[in-house]
């Protein structure tokens, strides 16, 4: 067995397996499982694996490791991009999918109180005969302590938060072993420091997240797809600078440059126009529903826009949000046996068209091929990097043109990562974007986990 | 002069007065107007009151008093309900109300910069003319520093959340002197801990916001406002229940109960029916808001909800608001002479009737006289207690009903506080609520201010 802590790392296993039996795994293929795999990051696996069922056999494996000094990395569903599940010291990967049990719907005060390895689809499919769902949705089925660990969100960002604003309360289980509830169902506070924001987005470097507690949404009575298209990228942000001026509640607003129309074309054949082109998505009551549509109608034609096209049945819909959920899908139609690197930013609005036009253009300047999609009501956006695994130096000109996004969104007051993460991947850019809070994250992280044991070599450059 | 810190604090104030010369003010009067005023708890006067005018005058201020032991009391408007401002170990008030510059307005982004002593009604006015608004109306004209600094929120957070959610980036003052940015302008980030939401709602206990960039707003196009009443508590919470099940996105619904309305009608003369009351508001497209207003009117009726009253006009609006938010000058009108002890709790929704009806129920045993208010949506109420403040008898009687509401809150899954902070007032109750989270956060504490010089005696028990 390879180790990045050799003997301590024997000792530790030695002592989780006295505690746990056979359910410690030491095999390679189950841990390079889970290491990390969606990025072109080097897979650095654990050297063991361990699913708890129960608070208490966090606690307890989280104390053998803490006395030990044995690095330990929460596992979800191992869907994070930026390398936030890899062992670069080692240690035990803690896999919370067998703890993915919904424990409670609270229709009435809108919440639900779940394990940590429940995925969204899983949620989902349990909320709807209640006629409620949870809107929070990055591309895959994560699970949302995952979820909770990124700062995870997706589309309906725009209209209902991300991670931070729907998880209420979390137990969490400490480096020394201690388990703590942080938040409260109720669904505002004011006493005392705001823990809950705190664990959410620390990727699993201040605990291990055993618990959830979420908002939950009723389901529209009705919902209205479209897309429509732009001359310009400028002229499709400025339609959705003034949707969100006028506070249309628009609940999901993605925009898509020609390339990326071009993959959805040869994967979905919707047969779209391969321009800048936003799909959007209105929820509410009929009425008001059909009246945003008609509204936002007249924003995207003032700006040059086309005709709009418009689903309101669940399979249309469906067609349309399919096309852009499948983009990773789509994608390796543009370059057979292409790897796709996958990265985000996220910049003041304002600066979005200019964001992406300056991205657009060291791209090409980079020979490299690069379709663009993007969260555009939350100026987030996304850039996916088609690249030969082969090829060191074309790969070398990727990661150099992804480093450039990071610092040109950083430059124009954005941040480096709107939902990605930092992980491993971006670990640099912490100095440019926070400066000194760079430190005192650190001061906070020393003070909570003194002996560095949860998910060291993460965040933190 | 009187010291809690005795020789320290002349030694201090010595250092102070050679940097900042008679711009520190150790007069009596000025002194007491910066300890606590607006709670039933004693004023315990800081030893000194500076108003630094920029972020290099607080970093300076705050150095001088890290090196000497001498606390640091953050003051912005002085409009805390939990003597948040007392100085009970001495030290250094420090007045942001000079700094009260509105910095940048980013209609583009919906956002602005503003420095800590500007307040809410300034902002709103100087936003006006950009057809923009800032939503958090805690019902003082607080400072939008000292609102950040208790997570302020106020009626319109059932719609648009509370500073938590509407603090996108601050310049902070940490007790070493450094100034740190924490946040973006970025509307969502997944770079790293989440520092903005730690020293939202910290009370001033991690360091001096110097400056803050906030979400902003379109104004409106259509506002409808409303009363309407019901037989009983329960069936106006079942109301507001069934209202956010159903998504109508309410932007105010507060609740009166019938001791508020006669309050009302004394002050007021509104001639309101003396029952549990809701006060409502929506807020929209002219069709989408004559939409929502229906579909609410069916539901408070299927409720025993009798006629809805509305008003579309400003003026007729504003009578309506002023009624509810007149709230704390009306209620002198049901007692001559009494002094008002406010307190507020924040429980999930569907424990909100039994909440408010235990509360009554309590209060009519305890022989008290207290009406209750609340931004019902959020499951958040207030409970003005008028007392006799000559009559210690009875004041111990309303203290001790006020730390019921505080238990019962928790022990419903709520908090002890939904909006007004812990202060001095509900220390107590933070092991009760938070457990272990307590010293987690004590442990955070002491890593950002290991010499105890951020407004000691303060959220910690």
């Amino acid at each position: 067995m390879e180790s990045a802590t050799g003997g301590a790392a024997a000792v530790a296993i030695a002592r989780l397996t006295q505690a746990f039996g056979q359910r410690i795994f030491t095999g390679e293929a189950v841990r390079f499982q889970h290491g990390h795999t969606t990025s072109h990051i080097v897979n650095q696996p654990p050297d063991a694996v361990f699913a708890p069922s129960t608070v208490e056999e966090i606690q307890k494996a989280v104390v053998i490791c803490g006395d030990e000094g044995f690095p330990i990395i929460p596992f979800g569903a191992g869907t994070s991009l930026e390398a936030q599940l890899n062992a670069p010291c080692g240690g035990l990967s803690l896999d919370l999918g067998q703890m993915n049990e919904i424990l409670q719907v609270n229709a009435d005060d809108s919440d639900c109180v779940v394990e940590p390895g429940v995925t969204r689809n899983q949620l989902n499919a349990h909320l709807r005969s209640s006629g409620l769902f949870f809107p929070i949705d990055p591309g895959a089925d994560a699970s949302l302590g995952g979820m909770a660990s990124t700062r995870a969100s997706g589309t309906n960002a725009v209209r209902y938060g991300t991670m931070k604003q729907n998880v209420l309360a979390m137990k969490v289980v400490l480096p020394n072993g201690e388990l703590v509830t942080v938040g409260s169902r109720a669904r505002k506070s004011s006493a005392g420091y705001d823990l809950s924001s705190l664990f959410v987005g620390a990727e699993g470097t201040l605990g291990v997240i055993a618990e959830l507690t979420l908002r939950v949404y009723g389901l529209p009575e009705k919902i209205v797809s479209g897309t429509c298209n732009f001359p310009t990228i400028e002229s499709a942000v400025r339609t959705v600078i003034e949707t969100i001026q006028l506070g249309l509640p628009v609940a999901r607003i993605e925009l898509m440059d020609p390339l990326a129309l071009h993959a959805v074309n040869l994967h979905s054949g919707l047969g779209l126009a391969e321009k800048p082109t936003l799909f959007f998505e209105f929820h509410g009551s009929p009425n008001a529903v059909d009246e945003q549509v008609a509204v936002f109608d007249t924003l995207q034609r003032d700006n040059g826009g086309g005709d709009l096209i418009t689903a309101d049945r669940l399979e249309d819909r469906d067609r349309l949000w399919h096309a852009r959920h499948n983009l990773y899908f789509a994608f390796p139609h543009l370059r057979r046996n292409a790897r796709g690197i996958p990265t985000d930013a996220c910049v003041p609005i304002s600066r979005l068209a200019d964001c992406i036009g300056e991205t657009q253009a060291d791209i090409a300047e980079s020979r490299l091929l690069a379709p663009v999609v993007g969260h555009v009501g939350d100026g987030n956006f996304h850039l996916m990097v088609l690249v030969d695994p082969e090829d060191a130096e074309e790969m070398a000109r990727a990661t150099d043109a992804v480093d450039r996004l990071a610092e040109r969104a950083i430059r124009m007051g954005g941040t480096c990562t709107g939902e990605h993460g930092i992980g491993q991947g971006k670990r640099r850019f912490m100095p440019l974007e926070h400066g000194a809070a760079v430190d005192l994250m650190a001061v906070v992280k020393r003070a909570v986990d003194p002996g560095n044991v949860m998910n060291p070599g993460k965040i933190f450059p």
